[in-house]
């Protein structure tokens, strides 16, 4: 159960209605996540969570679809189930099919797998790599 | 200092200048990285990483640049230095800009903060996303 | 379901009894949590974490609140959910206000963005703090 | 090395010099730490950092010095040494002891070994805390 | 809920159909793990998980049960609630007790402990075990 | 460098003297690891953690190397450069053969790639590991 209670639309102080309005705008349609009704709670963290969240993840440099990739990558990689989940739906509306998926959770598996053997074996950076001294 | 020695071209046993040579076959330069040469104690390891890598990394559903943009990210997340140093040195061979760079780290930051928040909120799946009982 | 049962009252042998007794004194409750009652099945185990909580998180130089908000936030770096759950629910009996409470999370967010972000770039200790050579 | 180059004051566009300022006069000194000339390449994201450190580490509900021994804990689950070492010092100017530096760190500790400890035992919430069905 | 759909016994294709069949008959049971099922979907990624499961996982310069615990710790690391299940009823099967398998937590818990408090202090290496320069 | 100063033999209280007498005994040599140099600021602390590394690393349902394996294991996961070098060299001078060492690397990688795959497939535990309901 979540630490905090999930304000509802009809207890929105006008600061959170302001936030709650700008996602479903953001959204073109009608949800609002749970995350978002239990940091209502604090409107101020709530107000800069979401601004910060419509401001990277709209294209840039990368895409939409890349960017979300990469969230759902590291929300793995930090055992987050709540964003594996919710990230991997608006990947999916962003475009990702199931062959981009498994690619991608390939890719995370590969990258985990690698980093650990490296670790493990202590390898420090090639000295082709390294600025001259 | 690695925990192994690195096994350089004269010391390579048959099997591993196997894969040496198709590591300098699929980069298309003569550089060996300093991680295939101290896991080169281990021939059937090196071989099963690098064949791994090889085919993971190829173009699929996913181009070769959003592969690599997801091995940093997780690379990060995982703070393997020398897998973040190569990669993205690989990421950049591939075509990738400091504008998409830097956008690949605002979302690996984004997406690390929110994580954390929501897993400290405890805030559980929504209704509309779990399957109906 | 845990991985080993848990140890009701009527099951504790003397060495496990001795710890609840002092988990309940110490509290000044009857409440002995699961986690307590699953390790009782390494009567050994038990008795050197209960001593080890006790003993850390006693004050000291640091303040039991502050003690339980730096649990709290190493349990959620950790993706603990029972840890954040019971700590979270100690550190509002020790006086944490759900201001507090949010301001600890904001923090957390902020130092893994910027953990994320920091090793992303691969930035090195200023000149300035390193010791002269 | 770092994957971007530090930027120095010389080179410093208007927006990031005005950070460059606003960082100068919050800290009360003339030290821009190399992290934020490395972000500087990014003047956008190198704001909204700074903007976000300021915001959430200033006096609330959580006094200053408390907000830094939750960010170096954090800081130390997640490896990032940079991290580490540059809030432990912005701790120590808000007043941290030793004594208090290794409290913190022995609670640190504590947390890491129950979080594993209890994930590797799998004990579920207790009956007590979670909602009535 | 898994992100895509169990593939039963009658709905595999030859090349899912030919793992499930090697997974059996290594098992020396019927038992299909839903991590199978799931993964089925991209048959491809199934088949090279089940064999490097298989060659990894089996006796060598260590024995199976001590491949078990290793991994076993690890899950617990990487929070991983499915693995950790299913890896110790693996281990038990292999001849884990109860004894090994708390006496496994313990290390798991002074790691955790000890590899904190270690990167909270930033001790370096000791002279006598870096390389002479 | 370290962030509190390494205390040597002549500064040693009485206190840290006995610890490090326990650690030259238990060891059967004269060295004394930076990591106890520096935890001697705290002397209970440093007494604290050597008794838990001895009495948890001492024989018992597991071997001594089973023990250094696993402790190794997790130090990876955790990216704890200090905890690696040191255990593996203690890990060396309990037994561990190279082949033997890579064997664990190997299972590092492969519970690391598996663990996030898994996580990333959301797949839940099979019902028939479920308690009946």
């Amino acid at each position: 159960m979540a630490l905090l209670a999930r304000i509802d639309d009809a207890s929105a102080s006008p600061e959170v209605k302001a936030v709650f309005d700008d996602i479903r705008a953001t959204r073109g349609d009608d949800t609002i996540n749970d995350v978002w009704r239990v940091l209502a709670n604090d409107p101020a963290l709530l107000a800069d969570c979401w601004r910060s969240v419509k401001e990277t993840m709209k294209p840039g440099a990368l895409d939409p679809l890349t960017k979300e990739l990469v969230y759902v990558a590291v929300s793995i990689a930090n055992s987050c189930e709540y964003c594996i989940q919710t990230h991997t739906r608006a990947a999916r509306a962003k475009g990702m099919s199931d062959a981009q998926f498994t690619e991608m959770l390939a890719v995370v598996g590969l990258a985990s797998r690698m980093n650990r053997i490296v670790t493990g074996l202590q390898v420090e950076l090639d000295e082709r790599y390294r600025p001259p001294s």
